[in-house]
């Protein structure tokens, strides 16, 4: 629906079916909003998740390397020359766990923090503000229902008075609420293209520079070789 | 023990405690070997794994963005600029996760490949030949049985000789099967630091080849920005 990206606050108090057929639009896109990112969410998190395996599995070899040396075979102990190849290997591999370790760090920071946020507090709120309008609308139509079976008998002054009192901040409640709602149905319109873009920045920054810091480390002498 | 690579075959023959101690110390050693490299075996699969996995995983996460277009948002489905970034970012990772796959295919051939085929292999045949030993040893004590119970008593020439017969055999077979795992024994020594070195040059070889794609591919149009 080309053109829409705002629900109108301004009509909240008059609540026409317009507005709340614009209201089902909005909700239909969140839903879908959120089955995508709940999608991308995992996709990152099993990357991540790989990540850290690949630099607990890089530094596992690495110091098996390194111990090489203590394993105390009977024979071949004396071996200089063997020793001194794995420690060479050993160094390197240690290397490059360490930049894996630092991408993991990052991601962490940079991918998984952002989209974990979004999913966690900016759709979470918007759950929880339905259920709290929800819970105001059916609050003002219990109101309305006691108003409109008051009017039909005659009953004193005071319960009047309350059911009017009653209604009136019902109405108000819900209409607060509503306006709450829309604000952050609009407001998530904006965040769900930071919170798609943030994550692959973070990803792709992370990235870059684990390309340099192989670049500094032990990859370029090798590459020298 | 410094100095000592090798079992000799030449002695076999005399099976001397000398021998059979020195023996001791090649199957400890070998015991030791296997313990050693069923470790690293188990580090290097997690490695393996885990290359894979971040190979998939950031498969799925460029297929995801790439189907961003196709998700049919009911809002916002109209936002050229957003579709564009994420479909530059969507071949970016997409090139990444291709990296990625192609070292997955290069560990499993440089480096699971020869650790597999030595732990498979080279260690699995000396567990089988001393076996083999075993029961060949077996038969033979047998045999050195029956004919020793045989010369205190008297018997016909025809049993004599067929114990004469089962004697010579088993000792035969049994010097065989010992020569062969002297021989695998000694050899276990040499294989055990080539079965070392070539997973870890194959690693090596493979991370700086991944380096070099990245270097092609799209890492550098993004470290030119």
């Amino acid at each position: 629906m080309p053109g829409i990206d705002k629900l109108p606050i301004e009509e909240t108090l008059e609540d026409s079916p317009q507005t709340r057929s614009l209201l089902g639009v909005f909700e239909e896109d969140t839903a879908a909003t959120s089955s995508y990112f709940s999608q991308l969410f995992r996709a990152m998190q099993r990357i991540y998740d790989a990540q850290n395996e690949l630099s607990a599995a890089t530094h596992l070899t690495s110091r098996l390397l390194k111990d090489y040396e203590k394993q105390r075979f009977p024979l071949g102990g004396d071996d200089e020359v063997m020793s001194s190849t794995l420690q060479q290997f050993a160094k390197v591999i240690d290397e490059l766990s360490s930049c894996h370790a630092v991408l993991s760090t990052q991601l962490a920071d940079a991918m998984m923090f952002p989209i974990t946020q979004f999913q966690e507090r900016d759709l979470r709120e918007i759950v929880i503000l339905k259920e709290v309008f929800q819970i105001a609308s059916d609050d003002h139509d219990t109101a309305i229902n006691r108003y409109s079976r008051l009017s039909k008998r005659k009953e004193n002054e005071k319960v009047k008075n309350e059911v009017m009192e009653d209604v009136y901040t019902s109405r108000k409640k819900q209409h607060e609420t509503i306006m709450h709602y829309f604000a952050s149905l609009n407001m998530l319109q904006y965040k769900k293209k930071m919170a798609l873009l943030e994550p692959l920045l973070g990803y792709m920054q992370a990235q870059v520079q684990k390309y340099k810091r192989e670049n500094i480390f032990g990859l370029t002498c090798l590459l020298k070789h």
